[in-house]
C-alpha cells in the first residue's frame, strides 16, 4: 500500500464512507515500509514516547491527514506543524480526534497517555509577542515528549527585570528553550542569570536589517554567553525537541 | 590594583623577582571587581568547578599571564583558549606551571582536583583531521567542567561504518559534540543513530563555496534531524561547555 | 511569418477555425530562423532524439502553445517545464495532443516514438516529498532523451537503510540525479556507495537558515564526495538532461 | 604648492635642515585650497574648535606628517587615526610635538588649549577588553571637540551590575557612546537603563559567525531599543563626533 | 488581568456595550504588570512626555486597540506604528478617539497636552517622495516627544539647490533625520552643510541592487561625513525619537 | 599503529635510518582501520585503479608523506592536490618515488601501471592563464582513473575562433571539464558546441565583484546552456574525478 | 500650488470638469519650485530634448497624471516607467494623450517633435524574451532622446550565430544596450565583436541562484572584455539614458 | 614558439645574451596565434591604436615581459596594470623601454606614436586621495587610446564647491570617469553637474560596512542619476577604456 493508496483510503474517511477506526485497521498491520514511512522504523526508540513530527506547510490536508493516520495507526504521537486554522480546519473533518493548538499552529495525535519521562522541568521564554507561536511550537513538543514545561513569554532585554522576578519559577529547570527575533539578545541573558542548557530559537519577526531572521541568528551565534546553542529560524519543534532530549531521564541504553 | 598593575607585577614574575606563590599571595584577598574581573563575580556558581576561559587569540602573553593568576589566585580553573604554540611558550616561562595542549591549541591551569560531576559521558566526533583541533578544545572544556569525554576523529559522512562500528563505546553518552567543517552533515547522522543531544560545531576548515564555515553552519542549522544545536564557527570550547552542562549531575538550585 | 504572427495562428487553432494539423502544415516548411527559433538550429543534433525545452513559468498559454507548435512542426520533442495545471489546462485546449504530468509540473509533446539511446540506467533519488516535482522533472527530461530511468522517493540522510536496500535496483546505472533541499547531504551518501557520476540538484524546500536553496547549493558544492556535481536550484530540467548526456550510448562524431 | 612640495618640505623637517616652526611658517600664509586641502575650507565652522581627522591606514609616516603640519598651520586640531606605534614613531621623529595615544593608536596635536564646549559629559562604554583601542579612538575625538568624557570599559551584557553600579557616575551624561563587537547587544541595555542618546559601534571583534563585525552590525540596527543609532564597524571617530556634536552648548547659528 | 481579558473588554467596547471612558476606568488602578505591559513601568522617566510605542504591522486591530487603551489609561502618548488606513479604520471604530495620520501610517493617542521639551528644533529631511511615509513616521514620534519639527521632502543628491534654498529654515536646529533610500547619499551631503548631528534612516524603496535597503544601509554607514549615524531600515520612528532625544531641553538626572 | 607512529616512522625514513621499502614492508600488512585510514577501506572499488586524494594544503610535509606511503603500501595510487613547490620539495626528501607536478601543484605516486580504462577521451579546456593550475590537477586526476586527457588552455569567450578550431582534436570525448574565473561563460559555450557533459569549475581567480570565485559560480550555475553541472571553486580534482566516472568503460555492477 | 493642489486639479480633468488643455494653461506659468519639480530647474540643459522620467511602480494613477501634465506644462517630454496595463488605463482616462507602449510598460507624453540628435544609430540586444519589456525601456528612452535605434531580440551566447548574422545591420552603432538575465554573458561577446562602447543591463528574470539579477550583474562586472559598463538590474531607463547621451552630437558647452 | 619559449627568449634577454631588438626580430614574422596571444588576432581593429592590456597582479616578471615583447613585436601599445615597484623594477631589466607609472602601477610600451583620436576631452575625477591609482590606471589607459585627459583629484561629496570651481576646465568633455570608494556618491553628483555619460569606478577603499567596495558599488548602481554606469571594483582601466570608446571620433565601419 503506498501512499496514493492512503490518500484514497483517507478520502473514503473524509467522505464519510469510512470511519478512522476502520482506516486504522486496515492500517495496523502494515510495516512502516510499505506506508512509505520506512524512514522512521529503524529509530526502535522513537516509539518510545517520542513525537512523530509531521511538517505541514508545504502539505494538503489530505497528506496530512494520511500521515497523521499512519502514524497513529503504529502507535506514534503524531505532531502536525506549521497548519493554519483553514488547513487545520480541514484535517479535522477527517480526523476529529486531532486537537488543534492554534497559538501554537499545530495539531497533535497523541497515542494513549503521554507518559512523564523528565528529570526536571524546561522553561520556554519568547522575547516578544509575535514570537509567541514559535515558542508554543517548542512547548507542545517537549510535552509531547514527557516533559514539563513553563513558559514566560513577552520579555526583551528591556525587560529584565521581569524575568528576575520571574527566579523562583525556574526550579529544577533542565534547559531553556529561549525564543528571540530582532537582534536576539534574550539567550545571553538567561544562559548568565541561571547557567544551565539555553537553546535560542531565532525568529523572522522583524523587518529591515533582520533580514527574515539573520540579524538574530547572528547574534545568537556570535553571544559571549556560554552554554548557548542555536536552532534554525523559527524552528520551535527543533528547540523544544532538544530540550526534552536533555531533559529526559537516564536511561540505560540499548 | 587594576590590569596595568596587574600587568607589572607578572613582569616581575616573569624576571624572577617575584615567584607565582606571592604574586599569588598578593592577588588572593583583593575582591575580583578591583582586578578587572568584576564580570564574574556575580556568577558564584561559576566558580563551583567551571571553568573560566579566557580567548586568547588577540591577546598578548603578559595579558593572558595576568588573567590566568588572577584567576587562579581566586580558585578558578582557568582555561585559555586559541593560543599557539610560541605564545604558549612565552606564557609558560612565566607561568611553568600552566598546562599546554597542543593539539587544542590551550592553556589549563587547574585550581586543586577537578571534580567528577557528569551523569554520563560526552562524546566528541569530527570528521575530518583539520577539525581536531577544535574537537580537542571542546574535549578539555568538558573535562574541566568534571566530564568524563570519548572521542572519535577522522570520520565523514563516507566513514558511517566506523561510527557503527563505535557503537559500543558510546553506552551512557548523555550529549554528542560533532565537529566537521565542509557541508557539515555529520551531525545529522550522529543523531540519527543515537538519539541524544548533539551540539553540532562547525569548522572553517574548507574553500571555496565553504565560505570560511558558511556551508557548514547552513547545513546544520536547517539539517532535518531532530536534536541537534549549533554553536558558533570553530567555538570548541562553547560545545564543550554546552555539553558539559547537559552532562552534570541534577542538582538543588539555590 | 514572426513569432505575433504565429500567436495569431494559434488563436484560430484556439478557437476552432483551424486544426492543429492544419497550423503544424502552414509552419513545417519555414525555417526556424523566420520562427524566431533560430538559437536551435545550428545544434543539428540537437533534433536527433533530444528533447526541445521551454520554461514555462512567465510565459502566456499562448506563447507555450505557439512555442510547442513549431517545435512540433519540425520533429522535435517539446518539453514545457514549470507549468501549473491551470495554465497546462489552458495550453490543452488549444493543443490536447500535448500530454501534462502533474506531478513534473510539466507538459510533453514527443514527436513520434522516443527512441532508446541508453548505455544504462538513470536513477533519480529525491530526499524529502516536496522535492518529488523537481525528480519528476529531471525523470520526464532524461525519458524524453531515451533514457531508461529508475526513481526512488523520499529518503532522506536518515533513510540510509531504505537507499541500501534499494542496491539491486540500482544495477547498470550510469548516473545518479539527487534532488535535495534543506542541508542537501544525500548525493556525498549516494557518490558514496555506489561510485557512480552524481548530478546534485538542490531544492528551494526549508525554511529559515535554507535561504530558498541556499544551505543545500553549498552543502552539495562543499561536499567531502568525490564524484558530484552540482546544477541550479530547482534545476530537475538540467539534471535530468546532464544525466541524460552521460546515459547515451557512444557515438561516431560528426 | 602642492602635496608633492609639501612632502619635500616635511622631509627637510625630518632631516633636521628646517625646524617644524620655519616650515609652519612658510605654510601658514597659503590658503588651504593651495595645500590640497581646499575641502575644507568652506566649513568655516570646523575651525572653531572640531578636530580635522585623518584616516592613518593608508598613509604614509610622510604623507601623515605633511597633512597634521599644514592643519597645525592654519589652527586646526589634527587628529589622526588608526596609526600603529612603528608608523608614529616614525612620524614623531619629524613632528615631536604630536602626542601618541597608544590605546586608542592616535596621533594627536592640538591648536592652543581645547576649550570645554559641552552640555555635559560623554559616557564612553565598552563590551571587552579588544574593543577598547575604538573605545578611546572615540573619546579623544569627543575631548578634541571639548567636551568631558567618562569611560566603563570591558563590561558585557554579562556585567550588567557592574553597569548598574556605575548609574552614580553617569550624571549629566548627555550622550552615550556604546563600543561592542561579537553580537552587539549592550546599546540596547545601555539604552534601556538611562533613556539617552547612545551611539552604538560595532567593532570586527569576534570570529566565525561575528563576519567581521556584521553581526554586531546588524543586531544593533535592529535592536529592539529605541534611541540608539549606528555608526560604521571599527569607527570609534564617527561615534566620538556625533557625541561630541550632540553635546555641544547650543549656538546662535550664523 | 491579562491581556486575554483585556481583549474581551475591548470587544465589549467595540460592540457599545462599554464605553471607552467605562474601559479605562477598568484599567487604570492597575499595576502595568497585571496588563502584561511590565517592561514599561521601570522606565519611570519614560511617562514623563515620551511616547509609548507600538510597532502595528502584524498585529490585528484588536489587539492594538487593547494596547492603546492600556497604555491611555495608565497616562502614557500611545503611537502605533505601520498601521494601513483599513486597520486604522477598525481600531477607530472602537476607539474614535485616536487620530489616523495617513501620510505616516500611523495612529495617536495624546494622554492630555504634548508639553514642548526641545531645546530647539528638528529637521526632517527626505529624498523622494516614496520615502515620505518613513520621513513622517519620524516627525509624528519627534512632536510627541515635545519637539518642534520642521520638514523639507523630496530632495535628492541632484536637488542640492533646493536644501542650500531652505538654509534660512534650519536656523536653531539641534539635529536633522535624513530618510534615504536608493544610495542613500542625502545625509553626507545634510551633514557637510550644517555640521548639526544627523541621524540617517535608509529606507527600502528601490529596485535591483537596493536589494530592499541594503545599498542605502551601506552607504550610510560608510559615509565619510562625520557626524552621522544610522538607525534600521525604515525605521522612522527610531529616527524621530533619538533626535527626539537630542533636541530635549537638559534635565538634572534623577 | 596509530598515525603518530606513522609519522616516527616516517622520520626514520627521512633521516635516513629507514628506506621506504622497508617502511612500506611494515605497513602492509596492517589493515587499514589501524592506520586511521578506516574510511578508505569499505570503498573496495576504489582500489580498483582509482586514485586516492590526500588534500594537502593545510597538511605538514611530514603528514603528507605518512598519508602517500599508507596508501602505495596498501595499492592505491595517491594524490595530493595543493602542494606548494617547497612542501613538495620537503615530502620528496623522504618519498623520492613521488612525482611533483609543478602545474598542478600536485604529487602523485602511482602504484604500478595506471590502466586506460576509458571509453573515449576528456578534454579539460582553461579560460585564462591562471586558471591553469586548477586545470591541470583535473588532468593529472582524470589520468590517474585512467582516462585519456586533451587540453586547451588560454582561451575565454573572447577567444571563441580557437576553440572552434580545435574541433578537429576533440573527437570522440567523453565529458568536457571546463575551468574558468571572472564571468565563467565559457562552460555555456562549449557546451552549445558539442552537446557533450560539461563539468564545470569556477576558480577564485578574478578582483572585485568576482568575489573569490562567486561570480564564476553564481554564472555557471544559472547559464541558460543544458548539460552543465558544477563543482566547487578550484575543485579541480572534483571536476576531473567525475569525468573519470563518466568517462569509464561500462563494467558489471558487483 | 504644491503637489495636493495639483493631485485636486487633475481630478477636476479626471471627472470632465476641466479639459487637459485648461489645466495645462494653469500650470504653464508657475515656475517649476512651486510645483515640487524644483529638482529639475537647474538642469537647464535637460529640457533640451532629454525626456523627464517618473518611476511608476509605487506611484498611483493620480500622482502620474499629475506629474505628467506639470512636465508637459513646462515642456518637457514626459516618460513613465513600470506601468502596467491597468494603471496605464486609469492614467489615460484623465490624459488620453498619452500613449501607452505596452512591451516596455511605459507611458509617454512627447512635448511636439522628437528631434533627432544622434551621431549615428544605438543597437538595443536582448538575451531572452523575458528580457524584452527592459529592453523596449532602454529602446524608447532613447528615441525620446533624439537617437534611432535598431533591435535584436531573442539571442542568447547559445545564439552567437544570429548575431554574427545582424553585423550588417549595425553599421553606424556608437553604443550597444544589450539586456541578460541569468548569467549575463552577451555584453562581453557583444563587446569583443564591434569593438563599441557597451552598457550591459542586467535583468531579475532567472530564478535559484540567479539571485534576482545577481548572478548577471556579477558576471557582467567581471566580464574579461573592455569595453563594458553596467546599470543596475532592470533599469533599462538607465541603459537607454546613457546610450543617447553617447550618442549625441558633440555640441558646444554653455 | 610556445610561451615557455618565448620565456627562455627573455631570460636570454635579461642577462645580456640577447639585445630585445634581436629578440624582437626573431618574434614579428609569427603569427600570434604561435605565441599564444591568438585572442587577439581576430580583433583587427584593436591594432588600429587602442593599447593591449595584460593583468600584472598574478604574473611573474618574466611572464609580464615575454607578453610585453610579444605584443610590442606586432605593433601593438603594451600596457601593464597592477604591476608593484619591485616587480616593475625587475621587468624594467630586461625590457628598459618600458615606463613605468608608479602613481597608476603600469607599465607602458608604446608602439611609435599614439595618435590624437579624440572628439572631445576625457575627465577623471577622483573623490579621495587613495583613489588616485585606480584614476590614473584610467587616465594612462585612455592616453593610450588617443584621448585626451583631465584629472580632478581628491574632491568627494563634501568638496562639491571645488568641483563646481573646475567648471571651466571641463569644456568639451565626452565622457567623465569617476572613481570614488566608500559610500560612492560621487559620480551622481557629476552627473547632475555636467549632463554627460559618466563611467563609476568604486574602489575597495574603506573599511566595516564598506564591505570591500561592495557598497560603493550598489550605491554606484542605484544612483537616482541617470547617465551613469558602472564597471568592477578598482577597474580603473576598465573605466578609461570605455572613456576611450566614447570619446572616438566616429569612423567608418569596416
Amino acid at each position: 500500500m503506498n501512499r496514493s493508496a492512503l490518500n484514497k483510503l483517507l478520502e473514503k474517511v473524509a467522505k464519510g464512507g469510512l470511519t478512522p477506526e476502520k482506516a486504522a485497521e486496515a492500517l495496523v498491520d502494515l510495516p512502516f515500509e510499505d506506508l512509505g514511512f520506512a524512514n522512521l522504523d529503524h529509530h526502535r526508540h522513537l516509539r518510545n514516547g517520542f513525537p512523530e513530527v509531521v511538517f505541514g506547510l508545504n502539505k494538503t490536508a489530505e497528506q496530512i491527514a494520511a500521515l497523521a493516520l499512519a502514524l497513529n495507526s503504529h502507535g506514534a504521537h503524531a505532531l502536525v506543524t506549521r497548519v493554519n486554522p483553514e488547513k487545520a480546519e480541514a484535517v479535522r473533518r477527517a480526523l476529529p480526534q486531532m486537537e488543534y493548538h492554534r497559538d501554537a499552529q499545530a495539531l497533535v495525535w497523541t497515542s494513549g497517555q503521554v507518559e512523564e519521562q523528565g528529570r526536571g522541568v524546561i522553561a520556554v521564554i519568547s522575547a516578544g509577542t509575535s514570537d509567541i507561536p514559535v515558542a508554543e511550537e517548542a512547548k507542545i513538543t517537549a510535552e509531547l515528549m514527557g516533559s514539563r514545561v513553563k513558559t514566560l513569554y513577552d520579555v526583551g532585554v528591556a525587560g529584565l527585570h521581569r524575568i528576575l522576578a520571574a527566579n523562583h519559577r525556574f526550579k529544577n529547570v533542565t534547559a531553556f528553550v529561549v525564543v528571540a527575533g530582532m537582534e536576539g539578545a534574550l539567550p545571553s541573558v538567561v544562559s548568565g542569570l541561571w547557567g544551565k542548557p539555553v537553546i535560542a530559537v531565532p525568529t523572522s519577526i522583524g523587518y529591515g536589517a533582520a533580514f527574515g531572521g539573520l540579524a538574530a541568528l547572528l547574534g545568537m551565534l556570535t553571544s559571549c554567553a556560554a552554554g548557548v546553542s542555536v536552532v534554525n529560524i523559527d524552528n520551535g519543534f527543533g528547540g523544544g525537541y532538544l530540550a526534552g532530549l536533555i531533559n529526559r531521564k537516564d536511561q540505560a541504553d540499548d
